[in-house]
């Protein structure tokens, strides 16, 4: 086991790492070059259009002015400035709420935190039930006598640790009520206050039957016409555009290779530039660049608008699906929470999303299809979470020194030095589990995308969870038991199965150490790499030496980014789980979880502020989410600790432990009947409302014209806009302002009042 | 262990038994003195108003036809005559739909039966597994010979078993889906039948939130037509009635006592009959009875009127809920299905019951009750199923024969008589548990009644739930665990919890002939006298006897009964338990299974057409419970298959064994989603097709009279038919026809085609 100097190091060099990131980021974000970068929240929303210079030469690329390196710092009370309204209105609920997750973290933790280093950690430390172990051969450190396994077993002090977990439950539950309820509260406001928007009206139809009399859409207007006679407004069909989105996607490529070589002619024009056509552009003939590449863009665009005109004109490649808008915010809230007809599986009703949210390769999935995916990416994500374990374990035993002596018995020297050991120790288990996650959300993505969900923000949650259950089962459950595995094989492959809950928790307190490198390498040095945004660093220099050529490429080729949900938040739930299940066990892991929420925070808060442009606006669904992950994470802590304490013959105090997990269920259900109806149901009354005021302000409001072409494929819209920028002939454009402003990903349209001081305060 | 012999001495009982309970029966039902026993519901549909007689002296009592006693078993084919839609006429859906739960147990058990003798008994009969155990303390018999015990372990012909649990599993599923699919079916049809009732249009509130402005009924009002302005009706405020309940019921009961007085002064003219007023009416003054009682019902009725009175015109006894009624079956699915406000504990709606449906105590319970009632149900019932297992194990282990000897050496002689010896081993276990059982679905209604349920269906529902999951642990468990638990007690005092499931596996096939006689016990004979309705045959003679006066006494003293699901489907459930768990291992149960549900069904068909009068008509609201209970049971079957074999050595075959679970649990989600919504929600497209018929049929329906009084409180109408009787002048009469119908039981009001040839034909 790693012992406290071997911490030491590992914490010293996270903090170095740490601190280099942050110095990194302060100098790069006010070099003027990297201001579309640092800043593009700030572009996007058309309050900045070019970087501010300090005056000089060369001032445009570099910062000059030296006093403002003095305050390199200054960002993180700048990031926690802006009031939370504000924020709302500048990055959406979504955002706000996401900081919350944080917010939530260092109010649950830091007064347990404090619990528990005056209370339990004196009655650890003053005991001496690891001392009998010294014979044997379970190595522990010292950071090991400030955790429950100090105690000597069936001691009195035990009644501690039960009157903490008390404590813990309690409180964790207190503020995990009136987040929830604050939160639900926030929903409700944002969604009361909201401007008009076509999703309000709208209802995305799915499965709709096939009628050999009729077409799709004459079915559905006389369905609907039928059905809901008093509120049906209009509907508009989903087409199928693979082959139009392939399209797009091939004109992009080419259009870039174009510009590298414009680009490339335009530094050097004696020369023009050549490609070979052979295979990788190292083989075979060679030809033109530009001319190549220019008749190839202008033959996509030439399929593009033949292909959108088929689309446009006939139907057979309208799918079953279709989005149908209402007269009335009521009556869309109607259709959306009722069943249409007998067959269950025919004419689904749900609200429709954004339509910037919508995810339209989904669309037309059949519902038996739905199924047979479901249990496809169910057993797919089995094998996934279940082989993944064995690359970990074996990291995992190469991380303990015996280990790799044991393995590569020549590397005994090397590792013998002690500097060296220490970084293996501290730095190489954490590390090495990070890479392995890394690939990670990519696959769990595209395993929703197969899944058959509609809306890339359903899509995010659902990755987060299977994200969630990876890591608990994973890095969670195995660290722990894997670790251990290796260390005690012999007596573990005798046990049955029905003794591991038992076993995990004799192994949580022998573990501290790992997850204390683990938080450092992951939390710390992280979330400090998370401000710096290397790789989009990277992407934007390269693409503007090589592909920019107007301000509006320079626009495109930053990549502001998103929170991330489904990898950011499954990684805080992590914390949540680490802090609640070591609490009441070794407690010295607290202090390293609240420093990584505090960090984050203020991290994310000025990420959420300059950086981060959300793709979508889901007004906080995910909190449910939140919330039940916390709940389990409190249920499994609680679990633990009774594994824990019933292997310590505290049999007088662990019966009690058994009511903490009844009473947290009890609370979770109290909790979902309570609070969770704010994010799946749209009241009727709440409908009302709105259509009664807007009906008084604007009698004369032709939603029928507002709604038009507001769910059409965005390869429509995409396309389009192109054609125009290529001047090509088009005979009328189908999009509304609505819908531009909605492409260029500004949630709201009305600007906000001038309070761009935040960003440019450096 | 129980031989083949003490299994024949307790069929021979049980089959004589039953036997004796249907002469008894095939003989009482054709006096015509017990004709209001045996065919109450054809007096209750008007059909049938006196007994048929034979002609000749006396036989206005008894029958003197004695050709008609050589016909004695005609009844059986009769039950099976009448065609099912003519059955959903005469009693409703659901006696249909229950029926076709033990037809269910048919179509499953009867392949089953059939596939397990041809294939595993000549299996499990030729080996010699059990001979090795001759010299050890377990006994065994030679019905465990037929058991998969008789195998040696790590036996290949345990691949037979394996193909026989897959074709188990197969079959059910299949055969459930189907039945699923048929009653789904037979609901939406029936539903989509039905004629014109109030609870179509009705939609049930709760949990008015109190305004310190409006009274209730303002409130309900504005609030319905702000936020259904276009379909919202009409409203009926619900009375908190319980002080006006108790005053019928006490007056109830003296008009019983004046009635027996008066038939005591009527039988002898000379003596005034006397009571006494003091204590328990043995001590104190002697009164004069009939002048005292007479008085007594006046000054009840007095109060009554009074209390009537105070309700209509007073609002303080108005309670936070309503019945609201739409213009439109739509607009009544809209509001049932949907929320209506920000706030998810008020304004809750739901469907309203049929009006007799509804159980009026509880509507008035706030959403914090209810929660709190949930929750101190929920430790009850715990409590309850866990300390009622402390008799059961106490009489199980009597119930054996060296148990016995060895608490009562003194009996030992007494015990070693064949016969009694045999009797003890095959009568005493299934009779001490049915006798503890009756005393249980009582309990289970008081518990549902406090959870706060709101209509009578839901509360059987519940009960039943309750009552199922009570013998399974207390039956099933109970009866295997414990039972094994006093013959190998030092075994299993040093086994952990968790090994209780393989524990389980192992004891299943020396428990079979236990359950053998409990289902001889329980099935056969309790179902003979079911058919024998013996406690109201008794209670009906003894009414007849000394209350009744008129042909409308007479009228009310027979009570015909109801099926009883919150009793009977539970015990079906358990013998679809036991079948399923027997079916892979000791097949030597299933023709005892097999001879109950055909037995079962055709008595309770018998029941169906001439006994029970139903309370209400849920159109088989309770088939998912039904489905989930059968396909839980299967699971269950599967795990205890898997932990038998894991203790045989089949090592090769067990993890087959894994995939039958997961092949079950997704069946059940499948059908779930496919089937159940028809049972929960009303689509809007058949809400919208009645609405469109009637509103052609009956252009000028004047619905607001139609609904008027539809949901007053039950003791307005009972006073007011009373009220009548006694000669009160009262003003008015505020019930419609279709109110008395109701009140009467009738379901449909439209008079059957009069094919009352079944019941006459003895």
């Amino acid at each position: 086991m790693a012992s406290i100097n071997d911490i030491g190091v590992a914490a010293a060099i996270n903090i170095v790492t740490a601190f280099a990131f942050l110095l990194a980021f302060a100098i790069f974000r006010i070099q003027p070059v990297n201001d579309r970068v640092y800043f593009p929240k700030w572009y996007l929303k058309g309050l900045r259009t070019s970087s501010i210079q300090t005056g000089g030469f060369g001032s445009k690329f570099i910062n000059l002015d030296f006093r403002s390196y003095v305050r390199f710092l200054n960002w993180m009370p700048e990031a926690l400035k802006m009031p939370e309204p504000e924020l709302v209105d500048h990055a959406g609920l979504d955002s706000v709420v996401y900081l919350r997750i944080y917010l939530l973290g260092l109010k649950i933790f830091f007064p347990i935190a404090c619990v528990a280093f005056t209370t339990m950690v004196p009655v650890n430390w003053t005991n001496k039930g690891l001392d009998g172990l010294r014979h044997t051969n379970i190595s522990f450190s010292d950071i090991d006598k400030l955790s429950l396994s100090n105690l000597p077993n069936g001691s009195s002090r035990f009644w501690v640790h039960l009157c903490v977990a008390y404590a813990i439950t309690f409180w964790t539950c207190f503020i995990l009520k009136r987040e929830y309820q604050n939160i639900a509260l926030m929903r409700l406001q944002f969604l009361a206050n909201d401007q008009r928007r076509p999703n309000q009206f709208t209802v995305l139809v799915r499965n709709i039957p096939a009628d050999p009399h009729e077409s799709i859409c004459e079915l559905v207007e006389h369905f609907f016409k039928v059905n809901h006679p008093d509120h049906y407004l209009t509907f508009q069909a989903v087409h199928d555009a693979t082959k139009l989105s392939e399209l797009v996607l091939t004109r992009k490529q080419m259009q870039n290779l174009l510009d590298y070589n414009i680009n490339k002619h335009v530094r050097n024009l004696n020369k023009r530039p050549k490609i070979k056509m052979g295979f990788l552009g190292c083989f075979g003939e060679e030809v033109d660049g530009i001319k190549y590449y220019t008749s190839a863009v202008e033959g996509l665009t030439r399929e593009i608008s033949e292909e959108k005109q088929r689309l446009r004109t006939g139907t057979k490649s309208i799918v079953p699906a279709a989005f149908v808008s209402f007269k009335s915010r009521w009556g869309a809230a109607v259709c959306a929470q009722t069943q249409q007809t007998r067959n269950p599986t025919e004419w689904l009703t749900e609200w429709a999303a954004e339509p910037r949210d919508i995810y339209y390769d989904n669309l037309a999935l059949p519902y038996v299809d739905l199924k047979i995916r479901r249990l496809i990416v169910g057993v797919a994500y089995f094998f996934l979470t279940f082989f993944f374990m064995i690359p970990i374990a074996f990291v995992q035993s190469l991380a303990n020194i015996e280990g790799i002596e044991k393995a590569f018995p020549f590397l005994k020297p090397l590792i013998e030095v002690d500097l060296l050991k220490s970084i293996i120790q501290g730095f190489l288990p954490g590390i090495a589990l990070k890479i392995f996650l890394l690939f990670l959300p990519r696959i769990l993505m595209q395993m929703s995308k197969f899944e058959g969900f509609v809306s890339t923000s359903s899509l995010e949650r659902r990755a987060a969870s299977r994200f969630y259950m990876f890591q608990f089962i994973n890095v969670f459950l195995g660290s722990i038991v894997t670790g251990t595995a290796f260390q005690q094989l012999n007596k573990f492959l005798n046990q049955s199965a029905n003794d591991i809950p038992k076993t995990i928790g004799v192994s949580i307190p022998m573990k501290a150490t790992f997850f204390i490198t683990y938080i450092m390498v992951d939390g710390w040095a992280g979330v400090a790499g998370e401000i710096l945004r290397l790789k989009p660093l990277i992407i934007y220099h390269l693409k503007n030496s090589f592909l920019v050529r107007t301000e509006k490429d320079r626009e495109e080729a930053t990549d502001p980014g998103t929170i991330g949900f489904n990898t950011g938040e499954p990684q805080i739930q992590l914390y949540f789980l680490l802090g609640l299940v070591y609490a009441a066990v070794s407690p010295i892991l607290l202090p390293f979880i609240l420093v990584f929420f505090g960090l984050a925070y203020v991290v994310y808060r000025h990420q959420v502020i300059n950086v981060y442009n959300q793709k979508y606006e889901s007004a906080g669904k995910f909190w449910p989410d939140v919330h039940r992950r916390v709940v389990t994470a409190l249920i499994v802590s609680q679990l633990l600790l009774m594994g824990l304490l019933s292997t310590k013959h505290a049999s007088k105090s662990t019966p009690l432990l058994l009511v903490l997990p009844m009473l947290t269920i009890g609370f979770h259900i109290h909790c979902k009947c309570r609070y969770q109806p704010a994010f799946v149901t749209y009241p009727l009354q709440e409908a009302m409302i709105k259509d009664t005021l807007e009906r008084t302000r604007e009698p004369n409001l032709n939603l029928k014209a507002f709604l038009r072409d507001a769910y059409a494929h965005p390869e429509f819209r995409v396309g389009e806009d192109i054609d125009e920028e290529m001047g090509m002939t088009k005979a009328k454009s189908d999009m509304s302002p609505e819908l531009v402003a909605t492409r260029r990903g500004s949630w709201r349209n009305t600007p906000l009042p001038s309070k761009n001081s935040y960003p440019n305060s450096h």
